[in-house]
């Protein structure tokens, strides 16, 4: 497994054989004014599958049989519309995501989203700027906690490559 | 003035004619750890008028009388120790601070650095997809209120551009 | 104007005149799979106009020039989806409403929904009960700047119904 | 145990019992100002057991030991004071706490004044509203937490109406 | 007029003035359990004028009319339990106010505790030492804003001794 | 071990032994501006080590290795720079910081900074004043979150005082 640390190359190689295999065809970059909620949220369902690693989200499949309107807006609103939305790369848009999670505490929330990050090429030491970065706006205990957070996906993921399934 | 509307092609062309000036030669990639905090600040300096068109940041400048420590503090930790760090490029940076600002509510910050993201060649939409983001993580009013604090940079700049002076 | 002290009766008469006028007609209470954005934003739009004594909202319409995905979203999610759901009546939505905007900070929020909510047939009384809690969870700063908030607006609505126009 | 799923009738019944049987008999309606902190406090004790199936707060029996004060307030101010007024019934204040804890991301308070709305007779659906209505002001982490927290409520709620003691 | 510049001798001269002509007097250590919400209030009174130079504090007294249970709230309760507890002294108390304050962005509520602390001998100089540290905890934009109030705060009082009326 | 009960004495003999034994003798009161980070991040050592015991922070130093630079900043900018100012006495900046993170929900940096406190004089009685003034600017979570934590930390300090090692 090669995410890490060269910041000069990049290679989302990931990502782009998703959409060479066809999972990112349906995310079209036109408007969502023509579409049906129901196509929303599958264009939301083909935006994490992009992210991550092909698979659906389990905490978000959790939440579909309780709060079925929370899972939907998130698959619909927050995935279809909005991380659908052909304005900025993925890895810009990640790295924007984990640092806003990261600026207002929601350290789970970062950790789901500097693994998409890591999915779509960001590095390591990329991640690791952004936290650095956080303690300007947000103070130090926000960065410390964010990095304890990615300091448990690093490891995590390590281990996973390495044939263990955290 | 250009900057704005394409997303594509990004010229940064401001920041060139920087480097190209030779204002940004004495920012070292270096760590700290051998500067003293007059380098440390004198980098900063030069962080901030890389990102501010050459010319100084007017509230620093304000601060640095009566709240010395902070204005230093601002000035060699907040820009030149993590602003000048290299492993992330001066658009991500400054989209990701946008976002960070934005999310924890502090408009004014987002404003003063949105401003420096569009020196930096970041276009007008690109910043728009950043807020439009803010909606997910921070919730409607936080992303509607850095809507706002944008729309009256971008109406000074033009301004600005015209030959008024906000 | 008879909004105010009487929290027994509480008449949403302007509501149900709305109602009965054809302007709530077309908002739907079946989920909003089946649904385009467009339809949704439609729909928001009439959300607005009921709570808003049958007007549009002045700060929304004027984001639509300049940030269109952000008044949509505003309009198909926040306002479409879910503030048209039904499982709650208008009146403990918009107390719920007032009660987070207050809590969180926000109050050029929480006054645009109080007065929605004063709208919808609230008295002045039960919005300052929802103030004296916010107390509790949030602190006296929050709530004192939530009651200053509430004071404007009650003051505006005073002037408005004696023929000023604020 | 029927709390829940129906978001019409709302049968508020335990509390009716608890009225009956006089446990609310002593929480007047009349202001504070010429009760002791004593005979506030003592009303905070009502007010927690009326809430509470009529049993004390644990947490708040914890606390009086060693943070004597804090307890104190907690019962005589929190409760005592505020939510002994009557200008809002216990349903939509419930509401409202409901709204303003998962707002600021308290989850541990929300989970407890969601089991005192289930007991007012606010039913789970109820509870799911606010938590959607969540995502508008505070954005989508705080409503997916307060999703959780809710989840795991319902099911101890349910366990123990089997027998069980969570 | 002295305060200021000094952080080794404190001066709280206006304190000890106060209490020697009897304003403080009636301001007890015991516990509030034995009282009534109105002597409390009283006594909140008597620790506002203790800190504002022996006036009332004019934004509480507008609150008064139209939110008279949050009014009472801060004097009996903020002020009359909490403020008048002699477990710390008051410029420890003031400090320890103005950096939480400070640290959430409530400023304004800062500023009035700042001029608080200011009368209660506070040193400038220790005011800026507060604001200095809250950008460990909670950020540079925080603590900027802080200082810009504080500013304000010290030429308001320059003025004021000089004999205008700000 | 005698740190607690006594507000009025406030011995802080741990310090004065530690000043005494010229641990605290390297801290100059003079300004960093001729200091390396290197030299900063030295004293930045010192510090902690004057509140922590003479043990150096183990958080702090897990950091150390996969995020270098936070690390670094925290020990040269955060204690370096910003605890090390001679401005406030060790008590009173413990106490700033404490209220601080408790008002800010940072439970855990509360709780290593209370330790501090304690280590510097501070009395337990004085660290619950801290926490019953919190429910002021913050509301009543916090402050009980922190009270929490207190108790925790006033526990382990027993056990440890005892033999054990928690």
């Amino acid at each position: 497994m090669t995410h890490g640390t060269d910041t000069l190359t990049r290679p989302p190689a990931r990502l782009r054989t998703l959409v060479a295999a066809g999972l990112l065809a349906a995310v079209p970059a036109m408007p969502a004014a023509a579409l049906t909620t129901e196509e929303r949220a599958k264009r939301g369902g083909e935006v994490i599958r992009s992210l991550n690693n092909g698979q659906p989200q389990p905490n978000l499949e959790r939440m579909r049989e309780e709060f079925p309107f929370l899972a939907e807006a998130t698959e619909a609103y927050a995935l279809g519309d909005v991380w659908s939305r052909p304005g900025l790369d993925t890895r810009t848009r990640q790295l924007a995501a984990v640092t806003a999670f990261a600026a207002i505490g929601e350290t789970a929330f970062m950790k789901i989203h500097a693994g998409y990050a890591l999915n779509a090429g960001v590095s390591e030491d990329e991640l690791k700027e952004i936290i650095y970065m956080v303690t300007v706006p947000a103070g130090f205990p926000r960065a410390i906690s964010a990095a304890r957070s990615l300091s448990e996906l690093f490891a995590e993921r390590r281990l996973s490559a390495e044939g263990g399934t955290p």
